[in-house]
């Protein structure tokens, strides 16, 4: 009995003369007993080696037959059982509640990821240990390339490259290296296993000429796609990003459009597409963009800022970069600790979602968001410790409750629980007010909340211990007026959860 | 000769029975001598009067032909001559430069708009002392509504109503009431000849039932609005808003977009096309949106905000309604005028436009934004004087200069001008530093600048007097060391000009 979402495996001895990668060598339609079909790309794995990866997210009893132009690949037929998933998987992320992400069986999936462009090509023990620390961090999601990255700060240079050499130096698509492929997909599966949703960064824009991989012609970039997706869409964790920064490459927006709806029509997962910007922003609304990723350096350091992106958008908003904790002089690399922990209070209650990167110069010369490693930095724990206040959030997120003005900025699940947060230093005392949105949950006298006081940056939940009864209720705001405020340790980072009691 | 962009007015006799409005009665396409080529819908006008309404762009040779199901329509011919347009005259608005606004004749429109829902149904001297308070105050754009108003603060109710009833004491929209329709087109050139767009709200959020026109079938709305369309749009200084505060009545986004797809297509003039909301803001990412005109109480509380919907739609952004200086309790009407001045100083350099209203409790018991008539308040004055400021800058418009990351929120052309705005109580000094743009233009030692303080209150422009010459470029910033810092009103609400000098 195969578990629900854990991807099969189907493998198969094809032609000796191995099948260019720019073709699909095979394809497998796999049949629910209920009727509902998908049909999965194969791919070349080496030698006579082709493999065919799905993860089925029904129960039941699946048939599988294949397709192919060689007949060795042609006409095989299969079936498999499908029970429930392994104790804690819970299947692929997808959008949620419209701004927010949840896994196929349901669970809520709040993203706070780390970012490590280069990961994938650093050897032991950095490797190992930067999903040790993201995931000792208690974050969720990590941003790498697929290519090796090139530029500033780089200090270590692969020899596993993705591609064999043409007769003119160049790079051959149709002949793709098993072994960096199969690293590839063990690097995947390992941040799977530790609990990371690998958002996958498929072209790249650092390359600076170094490796020439920025130069596939579009072509060349298809074939490298269907490959990429063949091989890795089966499993659960993976999130596609189309590239960070595209608008450092020269390309027109028609050819990432491009990109992106073909990404969409081969995937047969369905897993978050995006594409993530330096300054220009790319056009999140197009209709293959799942989620606005995006970067905007002043978008996370004030409240009322990066909501407005939700409401143009109507999508959900991950801020992947917003600037690193670290001490580069580059204006993107030197926030302290508390600046950044900071922003991402302000993106929670702004409704959207945010990244982590660290930009230390490290003894080797280059800096965590490249090569990664341990962290260096004091943010990490703090952002596990914000990710656990969100996974307590009975619901698919936490949206600005009262959109059009909110001086107080809380979010929330209208009727159930609000978050507010107060700043960097916080005042010595909060009176009990909640905002009303419009045409939203509406609040009545003798409703009753608990109210926790959260320290962001020690990182304790403080409960407040008396129980706080609405007794004012106007057209946007409630009070307990009767109550007593709320003491504050004045000048510290706060946050406020107020839930509803029976 | 006929001048450009002046409505050519062609009248026809058809009929004795009129043609009901729900039918184009005739269409007649214009040539112009190098073959381009015009259709435009004609509409009734009462009794057997038909009218054509062109508004030429193209200076020349036109010659035209009808096209009609009624014998008395069909076939007719004619032609005329077109010279340069009247002195003043500089043709429809348009979007340019993407984020902007310019005639047809490439003047640039900086819009500082007014608001007067209920303008068209109110008697003298309300109607001509709203024109007379717009105009005088340096205001360019009056918004309004078709249909009258109910609700609050709305005290006088018109009898001139645009359709006939039909035998059930519904509305007849195939018969639309031509003494109606031709007050408002009188409307329209009375805000012409005063300098001022009209911006024509369409469809009736206020009605709450009193007139019921808000209750028309889409295809009643669809009648009207061609009716419409074919009346107006050849007055140059039209523009078409769908509907204000959309989301207050209960239909699916779906017909909105349907009558804005439509609108687009039938609109031979190519008008300005928006929706505006109260919470819940339209997609203005649709193709046929030529500009975001959206509420958001926040959006223009604070730097940072606004210029994020220009970087999601790619569309000049007009917030149309950013709350109202006066004195009603409702939280969007009491605004000091110093504060709504502050917010279009904050809107300007986040890059965008907004709309003023007026709400205090006038003898009526109406407000400013409902009935019009002379000013009570301080800001009016103040936002024609910043009007003056915008139509004074050397090119499309102002764009935040450094869009990623600039604490100081700078605007501009970039090389040319730059806008900065300090706040309603700005500082003692401020010492010479301009932002330089991603992939903008380059600033280099040598350059030289002049400043301007301008005191956005007291209405004051006072050059610095001395020449300000860059004496360090760095990344994204340069400076005049050399030069002493600019001496402030310390505590006034403060902006700066700052201009390129040989």
């Amino acid at each position: 009995m195969h578990p629900r979402f854990a991807p099969v495996e189907l493998a198969f001895a094809g032609p000796a003369t191995p099948i260019p990668a720019d073709v699909e060598p095979l394809r497998v339609r796999f049949v629910h007993a209920d009727g509902d079909t998908i049909t999965v790309p194969g791919f070349w794995d080496g030698d006579d080696r082709y493999l065919v990866r799905f993860a089925p997210e029904q129960e039941g009893a699946w048939s599988w037959e294949s397709e192919s132009h060689a007949p060795e690949l042609d006409a095989r037929t299969g079936g498999f059982d499908v029970g429930p998933a392994a104790p804690g998987e819970h299947g692929p992320v997808r959008v949620a509640g419209t701004y927010h992400f949840a896994h196929a069986d349901g669970t809520p999936f709040r993203p706070v990821g780390a970012t490590a462009y280069n990961w994938l090509h650093q050897e032991e023990p950095l490797f190992t240990e930067t999903v040790d620390a993201v995931a000792g961090a208690g974050m969720n999601k990590l941003r790498f390339m697929v290519f090796p990255q090139a530029g500033g700060y780089v200090e270590h240079f692969p020899e596993l490259l993705p591609f064999e050499r043409d007769a003119d130096g160049g790079w051959d698509v149709t002949r793709p290296v098993p072994a960096f492929f199969r690293r590839l997909d063990e690097a995947v599966r390992t941040l799977g296993a530790a609990g990371i949703q690998a958002e996958v960064l498929i072209y790249n824009a650092y390359d600076y000429g170094r490796f020439g991989l920025d130069g596939l012609t579009e072509e060349q970039d298809a074939a490298y796609l269907r490959y990429l997706v063949a091989r890795l869409s089966a499993f659960p964790n993976v999130w596609w990003s189309l590239c960070n920064e595209f608008d450092q490459l020269d390309r027109p927006d028609e050819r990432w459009d491009a990109a992106g709806l073909r990404l969409a029509e081969i995937d047969p997962h369905d897993h978050p597409r995006s594409i993530h910007n330096l300054v220009r922003l790319f056009d999140h609304n197009r209709p293959w963009v799942t989620h606005a990723s995006l970067q905007l350096g002043q978008a996370t350091e004030d409240f009322g800022r990066a909501s407005l992106f939700r409401d143009a958008y109507r999508k959900p908003v991950v801020l992947d970069e917003i600037k690193y904790e670290g001490d580069v002089p580059d204006r993107w690399g030197h926030l302290s600790a508390e600046q950044l922990v900071h922003q991402f209070w302000i993106t929670t209650v702004s409704g959207c979602y945010a990244s982590h990167g660290e930009s230390f110069v490290i003894p080797s010369g280059s800096l965590h968001i490249v090569e990664g490693g341990p962290f260096t930095g004091e943010s990490p724990a703090r952002l596990g410790f914000l990710r656990g206040i969100l996974d307590e959030v009975d619901g698919v997120g936490l949206d600005p409750v009262d959109n059009w003005w909110d001086d107080a900025f809380v979010a929330g699940v209208q009727g159930s629980v609000y978050v507010q947060y107060l700043g960097r230093e916080a005042p010595g005392e909060w009176v009990f007010r909640l905002p009303i949105g419009w045409r939203g949950v509406q609040l009545e006298a003798g409703d009753r909340f608990e109210v926790d006081v959260i320290d962001t940056w020690h990182m304790t939940v403080a409960p407040v211990g008396r129980v706080f009864e609405i007794d004012e209720v106007a057209k946007n705001d409630a009070w307990a007026r009767a109550a007593a405020p709320v003491a504050l340790p004045a000048g510290e980072a706060i946050a406020l959860r107020i839930r509803r009691v029976a």
